[in-house]
């Protein structure tokens, strides 16, 4: 897992690719129009771990409003904008910090001459989001009308043509289809290609247990490739739950090492305890805990002293009874009712040691 | 995606590795020796999708009790056998399907033999299961006391070559760490050496978003790289849940085609309709629908149309109205309240003229 080097870009007070941490991102799903609506769920998000966040700008309206959002909040703004030179520059004017805007889509040389001027005084780089929805019909033609990876590839070659043009190279990229293999195909031609950082995602990936696997799969092979500098999870739910997820797939391929790691074995007929209680009680007793440890919750004896090695303190369960072990070593043997909170006690102990 | 040429092996009723579907499985928690309640779960778990089950095997009084609990079910039944050579020749005398067993566990060559020919003489193939939890310690010393990938390997290679030197190769093969890398490591390592089929997993995954969300990671990568011919979800959760991870799994990655694939995108400031619940209904109202279709609900007019033109059947929201649109064109325009309804009832006429 060897991350590709990327360009290394600001965006506001972070920095997106090269060796910045891979950042989180998501979306409101407020009116942007309605400011304390909209700043309300970005402190929620930033909360829950979101890093940077974007919001739809669908008229001029709201992009008069996004100063004000911005004074509210201490992460990266980023407008997102479609068809509008004039909502563009207006967002520049607000201080957004960066744009997601694909600048084929504005049909003025002019107009897009004064968009780029405007980024490059202020240093905002623009993300060029492709989704393989929304190809422009003359790529599409010169791929049998399909929105291949090859496409998706095309079309972000175009964006960043017009904006080299004016040579402006402060670009991230994204390249969105709704399933897996065109949106890593596409990343990974691309990837060769150029060495702009990549924002990740998988585009209308649906509702939470199916968006959260086809994110999983998709993000969890790209960034085990080293493609990803910033990751956004698009689920139709809460966009709590999308920052959930990505902190979980970063954590999951030790790219986040922030809080506890609990691995937990199945249940099987050999576990004697109430082993999915008690791994949710840890779970929920040590979930804000910021300290880098890995806990593991094991059933039974036969995988429990090896997993138990591995972790900095382990629960092995037996027949009413459970062993706490440190470093693999048993350090105490308690009834199961008094399991958790002697655990927590060694959590605690292990903590103020170390 | 090229799935790699595997041994085809005879479990049951069912085949894994070759040109056989990946079959996904799971195991009981219940105590083993309590029929009726094994029973019970497994038929709860075969209505959820699972194909092949697996027991535990603690004791000879568990191992007695396996062909009545065979004859209650119509999906391959796999002994976890660990240590007893005794328990072992006993599942197999009950008819059980396949056995897990590693016979470097066994510390008799006599034994070994025995079990061999009675697996020989019934056709039942032995999966052995690698854990990085629970490697020999002559394994673990040759390796700086490390359970690394390649002493998963290692290990794994010891005990196939125990049954090669008895003449059996009805073999199949797991490779299980409770991180990504290590597991993803190990079989990529061993499926280049082997044809044998990969059994995959990752184990003690942990509850159930973590599990998910770790083995939709590895089990994807995996399977993206062609591994894989039959997988196993390790959560610490109800098992109904690790088939429900495991079918999404197959399906995100197009290797399972039953039922409805619904693509919807996430929520943002351009949407007027409540995206979420709406999608959660059409969601609940096909779940148990066997057709495979592919459907959209999206929320703006932005990226809506280019999505629904790849879906068979779509909802595009708008302001309190919607369209409904069959491989990407409009066929109604409806009010946001019966639009869930006049969908189901395309869903629905899409079957029947298909």
């Amino acid at each position: 897992m060897l991350r590709k080097k990327t360009k290394k870009i600001k965006v506001g007070n972070i920095f997106i690719g090269g060796d910045a941490p891979i950042s989180i991102q998501s979306m409101t799903n407020t009116d942007t129009n309605d400011i304390n609506k909209t700043v309300d769920q970005i402190k929620e998000l930033i909360q829950a771990g979101c890093e940077i966040i974007r919001v739809a700008v669908p008229n001029m309206k709201a992009a008069q409003k996004l100063s004000k959002i911005k004074k509210q909040i201490n992460i990266p703004l980023v407008a997102d904008i479609h068809f509008s030179a004039e909502i563009a520059l207006e967002a520049i004017k607000q201080g957004v910090d960066k744009l997601r805007l694909n600048p084929g889509n504005i049909n003025s040389e002019e107009k897009i001459k004064k968009i780029v001027s405007a980024c490059q005084e202020k240093n905002i780089p623009i993300r060029i989001g492709i989704n393989a929805g929304s190809l422009e019909k003359e790529i599409l033609e010169k791929h049998t009308h399909k929105a291949s990876a090859q496409a998706m590839v095309a079309s972000a070659e175009k964006h960043i043509k017009i904006l080299e043009k004016h040579h402006f190279y402060n670009i991230i990229i994204s390249l969105k289809a709704s399933d897996i293999e065109r949106t890593v195909e596409a990343y990974k031609i691309l990837s060769k290609k150029v060495d702009y950082p990549m924002h990740i995602g998988i585009t209308e990936a649906g509702t939470f247990l199916r968006g959260t696997i086809l994110s999983s799969i998709g993000l969890g092979y790209l960034l085990y490739e080293g493609i990803g500098d910033t990751i956004r999870v698009s689920l139709t739910a809460d966009p709590i739950e999308e920052i959930k997820v990505a902190k979980e797939i970063l954590k999951a391929l030790n790219l986040r090492k922030k809080g506890i790691t609990i691995t937990s074995c199945p249940t099987c007929g050999r576990t004697e305890i109430d082993l999915i209680k008690l791994t949710q009680e840890v779970e929920n007793a040590l979930k804000d805990n910021p300290k880098n440890i890995h806990v593991a919750v094991m059933g039974c004896v036969v995988n429990g002293p090896g997993e138990a090695r591995e972790a900095d303190l382990a629960i092995i369960g037996g027949k009413k009874v459970g062993l706490i072990t440190k470093h693999g070593k048993i350090i105490k043997k308690v009834p199961e009712k008094n399991l958790l909170s002697e655990f927590l006690k060694e959590v605690e102990k292990y903590e103020d040691n170390n």
